[in-house]
């Protein structure tokens, strides 16, 4: 019997040594998990907001020096909001956060992927209503999280008509969103989400004049993130999201580096 | 004997499931670990080479709309090469990789700190060479990382003359760098290493005009990252580094959001 005790608080003292002594980069680097960019390149196809600034290089040396070595350097311009990018709440709400303000305790969060891309059914008229999301936020924990919701259009970036759904006028858009009643559901219930992203140009969806949701957001402080790269199969929980804006530091929004790091899918039993 | 055999089979068998099951969030978010943003803001005293498009807002709409809601958005112009940045091998090697080609798998890597700041002692003129690091180096595990050489630079920042060591001809610069020596050492002994930074404004010294420690890296397939942020303790080693570039396609450079994921300094014991 004692020396079953023994083995028992020597058992319990291993295990408890053993959480305490497995590092970040044990757990990070052990082969278990994969990096996933969510980034949609700056190129002159990147798609911006109909009238903004698009992505351009404004100077470029590319040349080989007097010495036979390569030099090369550009410069650019762009609009804060096109590509995949972070609008700060600043954005919609004079008193919010700029870019540079947000912490990264609201930057290096747990990530929730809801897919409703088949429900959506590439249908640019799609509006995303609570009723919609019954099932789904299972995986809310209470923590600080980011909720990012897959419509299914990134297969249409390399299309920037047919993504923003411009119309025969050249003026409107169509392409789908979230409902107000989602965006007040969210902030209201679910008031440890901290940003919201979307696999298209707008979390409003794209035919909407009164962008409500980007207002009932960033009154709430949560930043979203659009035109989110979803075009692979992607965990809908367990995976940490790096969100990192370029730190403008007075910035309504910025360039964002995306990406996701999630478990390994685990091999087929055979 | 048996029993404990049994006890000891149960005990194996239990480390191995809870090595499995602490996932990466539960490390992450334990409490244990803190953000270190190692990025300086982009506003208009970010420091840029002489002669490179500063960080300017071309142009910026800030108003409150019909409906007494507020709107705001930017567009902006910048060189790839100012404030903290990363520059892409292909600066100065024309086969090298792109900013947008750089695998996740070398952004996302264990971080070394090599703080030679006291040696550097506030010299301008200071070279690090290899006898300078005959200590260091300590914590290279063989798998890929970066290194980050803190000079004590960050502190200039704010004042770009003293930070370029801009002389009186207004032309010339003077600031610390890394040595033709350790470029060679690192790249031919750790080739592990993935990428370099330094809290200064090149990986050259700012006195030399040939840039052979840049070309030397280049042609090793590292990326540098030059003013980094270096103005607060930070661990040595068993941090996380996150080096998220603007995804510039066709990038020589990009402004970079580098943020350290480091384990929060123990409770000193009473």
């Amino acid at each position: 019997m004692a020396v079953t005790i023994v083995v028992f608080a020597f058992l319990a003292s291993t295990i408890s040594t053993l959480a305490e002594k497995v590092t970040l980069n044990d757990v990070l680097f052990s082969g278990g998990y994969e990096f996933i960019d969510l980034t949609h390149p700056y190129d002159n196809n990147t798609v911006y907001w109909p009238g903004h600034q698009k992505f351009t290089f404004t100077k470029k040396i590319e040349n080989i020096q007097e010495d036979k070595s390569w030099y090369a350097a550009k410069e650019f311009s762009a609009a804060e909001h096109g590509g995949t990018h972070l609008d700060a709440p600043y954005h919609f709400l004079q008193t919010g956060d700029y870019v540079g303000d947000i912490p990264l305790e609201k930057l290096i969060v747990p990530l929730i992927i809801v897919d409703v891309s088949s429900i959506a059914n590439d249908d640019a008229n799609f509006v995303l209503y609570k009723h919609h999301l019954d099932y789904l936020l299972n995986y809310n924990s209470g923590q600080p999280c980011i909720l990012i919701f897959k419509f299914g259009w990134s297969k249409y970036f390399h299309d920037r008509n047919k993504y923003l759904g411009i119309g025969i006028d050249q003026k409107s858009l169509n392409f789908p969103g979230l409902s107000v009643e989602v965006a007040q559901w969210i902030t209201t219930s679910y008031k440890n989400v901290v940003g919201i992203g979307v696999d298209v140009a707008s979390v409003d969806p794209g035919s909407v004049k009164e962008l409500a949701v980007h207002k009932i957001l960033s009154r709430a402080g949560l930043y979203n993130m659009e035109n989110v790269k979803l075009d692979r199969a992607i965990p809908d929980h367990g995976c940490t999201a790096l969100v990192m804006p370029m730190k403008i530091a007075a910035g309504t929004g910025a360039p964002l580096r995306l990406v996701a790091i999630c478990p390994k899918p685990k091999p087929d039993n055979f």
